[in-house]
């Protein structure tokens, strides 16, 4: 099962990060902070309807991070955990995927409040997110939950997974 | 813009679905259904830590969908929606997301509740679901907040994305 899939961004993120040093490590950090999604125009009638929705996923290429870490020290914790236990970008396939509040859907610009990633992400999908599909009840954090509220709001990553 | 991106799956989920016709289209659709997901051994080390966690996100290839259609009428629905509206396979990249129950960690095998995937589906990713990071408050679920509960619950999917 070695399958291969070659992945073609459907447009580009713009944030005004343009460095990872003090970057927002989560849409939780990144309150206030506006995102400006730019879908290519071969895409826009995809857009239809989701409007309506007043969160969405964006599913994203951590296109600055090369490597690869099955361990690594998350930017809350100060301990290794295994990557699949955490959000890093050093992951195998490099997938981002954030929740983000959802703005304006203008032509093919769509406007997100919460944005958590690097100004020029390649974006590969957005989904509509559905309360009735997704929210989780009586969720654990693993080893999250040992994290402060003031780290989970402020902590600001680094350049450590380039 | 037009970098790409190559994948490769990192294991293979392993549902009861077999084929597409009657299939549960979301988790909430599949309670009690097993997956066992099978992680590469290369990737083993990866999974340290992600026991602790309730939930899972899944990233996957919709493996059977090779066409790209930007309008879909969705499953739980009778009229044309955009696909980025949709959680439709039938999208640019054909990448998939569930939320599911964690059970177990076990070596490269994990075993989870809520599978709505087919028998064989290409593993991008597994990131854990953080409540901290990825709760949302209010949401506004678009075009399925007028689906009824027991269409969220009972749907079934058959093969028009083949």
């Amino acid at each position: 099962m070695e399958r291969q899939t070659l992945m073609k961004p459907i447009g580009v993120i713009n944030s005004p990060f343009n460095d990872l040093e003090k970057m927002p490590i989560q849409p939780k950090g990144a309150a206030g902070v506006l995102g400006k999604i730019v879908v290519d125009e071969e895409y826009v009638d995809g857009l239809s309807d989701l409007s309506g929705f007043s969160h969405i996923y964006l599913i994203y290429n951590f296109h600055q991070c090369q490597k690869i870490n099955l361990k690594v020290i998350p930017f809350m914790d100060v301990v290794e955990r295994g990557i699949f236990a955490t959000r890093s970008p050093a992951r195998p396939n490099h997938i981002g995927l954030s929740v983000v509040k959802l703005l304006e859907v203008k032509e093919n610009i769509v406007t997100v409040e919460g944005i958590d990633v690097l100004n020029g992400t390649p974006l590969l999908d957005i989904k509509p997110y559905v309360a009735r599909f997704d929210q989780v009840i009586s969720p654990v954090d693993g080893w999250v939950t040992a994290v402060s509220e003031k780290d989970v709001a402020g902590k600001r990553s680094d350049r450590r997974f380039l």
